[in-house]
């Protein structure tokens, strides 16, 4: 298999007009409220989403134009291999991000916590739930050390 | 955006040939253990993924050949919205699982947990980071009265 292909399902509303100061994980863009758009035609999609209190969307990355292997991501200055970071200029382009979901109406979600650009085409939406998505770490790699700076880290545009 | 492409990077090998008999979740595979073969031109990409404990996988479901946007997911035998599941027949067939991270050799990783099928097309590895990936979930919708069954539980080939 050479080639995947898939077809948005919606799109994000965000605050966040461009990558140079959109917060770098959902965790450090707390409270910050957006809408998702998902097409008419996937509606039926979203029946008993409203009884989870958070969602994990995927999504993909559309601005990044060039990916490299090795990359000194927004939390570090010293070169990390790109799977060995969050950061998004990645050979797939995939983003995640754990949000609040807020509301529902209709095609229309309205979450917390958003850390996604105005625009960015959405691939799939999966309920979070603790007994899946919770594990005991033992090992926060690189991020250990540098972590606690989330919150005053920002996207500078790096990737774009 | 109408078209998506994605080129995998790697290839899960597993002891499940067949999503029938396959755990239904990483957190229902306690202790399974495979490889996952990044290739070759990508191993770059791994420099200090080793300080991490788990990562999230993210993969290809090559086996799904149709969606519904209804479906009766493998945990309970109600219907729900495709996106209040993480059954496999999605509009976009894309897997994530966090699993144990044990060794790397050159371009090969040792995990456990694993619940995906033999020769699934890898499209990315991130880390699984307690900080970003951690939340406090107030609402699990209706997995809520149907994870208990979650170890017994397994794929019946119902998405193929």
């Amino acid at each position: 298999m050479n080639e995947i292909f898939y077809r948005p399902i919606g799109l994000v509303h965000s605050p966040f007009k461009e990558p140079k100061g959109t917060p770098i994980q959902a965790s450090g863009a707390k409270g910050i409220q957006g809408k998702i758009e998902v097409f008419p035609e996937f509606v039926s999609g979203l029946k008993d989403l409203e009884g989870f209190s958070h969602m994990i969307l995927i999504y993909h990355l559309h601005l990044i134009k060039e990916t490299k292997l090795e990359v000194k991501p927004f939390l570090d200055n010293q070169t990390h291999g790109i799977f060995a970071t969050r950061a998004p200029g990645r050979p797939n382009p995939i983003g995640i991000s754990v949000v609040r979901l807020v509301d529902i109406d209709q095609n229309i979600l309205t979450v917390k916590d958003l850390d996604i650009i105005d625009g960015t085409p959405l691939l799939d939406i999966k309920p979070y739930i603790s007994e899946f998505d919770y594990r005991n770490v033992t090992k926060n790699g690189w991020y250990k050390e540098n972590v606690h700076n989330l919150s005053e880290s920002k996207d500078d545009g790096r990737f774009i």
